[in-house]
């Protein structure tokens, strides 16, 4: 186990009926509130009424930034700062999912900061300050709710990239299962495949005596694989929506990479074929992770099979431990086949065209490697992108 | 799962060579420190001298309070709350186990009461305010470094009874696996049994639908399961000292109980046994524990079942799930044997003399049942005890 520090300042609201302690919750940070959300969903189905009622009654002054889209874009962050800075904002309310989150963590350290936000995601700069942001959360799947990170999207170029600081966890975060059953199933699978890879990509590790983040992991994934199904079926299973939003907050709220390195190698392929394609970050990773698993489980083979064999339950070989392995990653594939999410690039009508384009993103133009259980040039990331053709 | 909230600040520092980070921290809070420890081992492996050197070489006002007994006493926190008012405190560092952290947390809301700190523990009054309190852990057990209880015995009676309140978690906790290699063998098998037994009292639960927070629990008691008996053989394990005590940490900060209602009997019992006879609560635990079960298991077979199949991989019996549930209490017993623990009051020098006062003090003189599995009365406990002998 390496050296850590873990701290997690974000008060977590879980339940039923809970978004009624918005305006409560909201009040003890604000009176200028910078209303942040997405499309129409929250509008639809009544939660943007619930919450702005319940703003007005405590008298807080409003200030409505809308239509963030998914793979939230720079422009409109740049736009919400300078909103912020017109309205004297003193405090960001995020209603909606990871996009709509990462959008307002963006604009709460974009205020305090001279130059371009873009700084801190091209990491010319380090956040000092930062406006509070609250959540009410409607989508479970990014762990944005009390993550530390925040990934924005820059039009010119489509470059994706993210910033990871404390500074940037909520200062709340209400979340009612109920307000998920609205989802729609390919949203929710999405959603499953993000949080499912958050931990994978904590969970391939070469660090060594980690037994406990290990179990906490795999324990976090079962959830994951016999949860997310049952929504399919049933989309309003309070009990499943319940389990699937608590663990996609713990996949990615750091505590289960406590003394060890992850990998990320796949998040970074991913956000440069969702950056270039505008496709869900879930449904890229369930066409990348199987690939990147393809290409780097020889070098670590006793892992694959734990995770083959204690996550899915396959029965390990002894003679031939990599045979395990592989078929722990069938599993996976069929997990995500399950989801009706793609495995391959062909099943978003994704071809070949720009691999070379993507791979050479990932690394900056050869500047860098990605991953740590393999560090991967760009050559490596160009054939993991042709195993998910 | 039942709605809930999860808050927990406290900044975690853990691995090798942490503690040369406590000067620095304490120094972000306070100017006037109350450093408080227990008996002579901190001393005695220097832990005090580089504690007190980095401390004077920023400058910090010391106040030394030392001497905390196991089952801390409230007779000394009632000197430290004096103390702290007449040299104007501002910051308390606890240097020590979960007995000087509980005591340090005492202290510290007792400061800003008018009436006797014993108020919080009697229920009588909540705290408002609290001093901010530091950790330096030197024995993974308690789980105090992160959580929002303490517990303290009052000598009048004899009387251990808790406070709970996420207002006295720690600010800040500092964890070097290495601060422990010196713990006598039975001090880290009393430690196991204590972080076991937390996290069993939270996983004994009626509420259904828990999937995810059910396999987090079994992966933390795996964990302390195959990592604590390595200890015994090999007290200078790094690995394991470090597996040890972030289970201990995560078995009481509240996470693994998200969303559902924990039993809590044992402890209930445990404590009035070792506020009699003060000896270790993690030796009163192993010696309650197994009784409770053997008392209460027929209520929800199937739970039992499941932890005797999942924790301690023993063959579930279809046809006969209630043998399944009594080879996991054996399994348990057997663990706590392999610690050198006792599992009988007998082990412990413990007749059946007093135990009607034991019960009775259990149940406040009937006036409430303890546990939730099993709502026990006084008889029941009775009971219990006698399965203890």
């Amino acid at each position: 186990m390496l050296n850590f520090e873990f701290e997690n300042k974000t008060k977590v609201i879980f339940g039923r009926g809970t978004e009624q302690q918005v305006g409560a919750l909201t009040s003890q940070y604000g009176k200028k509130v910078l209303l942040h959300y997405g499309g129409g969903s929250v509008k639809k189905y009544g939660l943007y009424d619930i919450v702005v009622n319940q703003l007005k009654e405590l008298d807080l002054h409003i200030v409505e930034l809308g239509d963030v889209k998914p793979n939230p874009r720079l422009t409109l962050v740049r736009q919400g700062i300078e909103l912020c800075k017109e309205e004297k904002i003193d405090f960001i309310l995020a209603v909606g999912g990871g996009s709509v989150i990462d959008s307002a963590k963006a604009i709460a350290v974009g205020v305090f900061h001279d130059g371009d936000v873009w700084d801190f995601y091209s990491k010319k700069a380090k956040p000092k300050k930062t406006l509070p942001v609250g959540v009410v959360l409607t989508l479970p799947a990014a762990g944005s709710e009390t993550s530390s990170s925040s990934v924005i999207t820059n039009e010119e170029g489509w470059f994706k990239r993210g910033l990871n600081d404390n500074l940037i966890r909520p200062v709340f975060c209400i979340m009612n299962p109920e307000l998920t059953f609205t989802l729609p199933e390919y949203q929710t699978a999405c959603g499953a495949a993000d949080m499912l890879a958050h931990v994978m990509e904590r969970y391939f590790s070469n660090t060594k005596h980690v037994d406990l983040t290990d179990r906490l992991c795999e324990a976090t994934m079962k959830t994951i694989l016999l949860q997310s199904p049952k929504l399919i079926d049933n989309p309003e299973d309070y009990d499943a929506r319940a389990e699937i939003m608590w663990a996609g907050t713990l996949a990615h709220n750091n505590l289960l990479d406590t003394g060890r390195v992850g990998d990320w190698a796949s998040h970074g392929i991913e956000h440069e074929l969702s950056g270039i394609y505008d496709i869900a970050h879930g449904a890229g990773l369930s066409i990348i992770f199987p690939a990147w698993m393809k290409y780097v489980y020889k070098t670590n083979v006793e892992k694959f099979a734990q995770f083959a064999s204690r996550v899915f339950n396959i029965d390990y070989n002894f003679e031939n431990p990599e045979e395990t392995a592989l078929k722990g990653i069938e599993a996976l594939e069929n997990f995500f086949l399950q989801l009706k999410l793609p495995i391959r690039l062909a099943d978003a009508n994704i071809g070949s065209d720009r691999i070379a384009e993507m791979a050479n993103k990932v690394t900056n133009n050869g500047k860098h490697t990605r991953g740590n259980i393999v560090k991967l040039s760009t050559a490596d990331i160009e054939e993991i992108l042709k195993l998910a053709l």
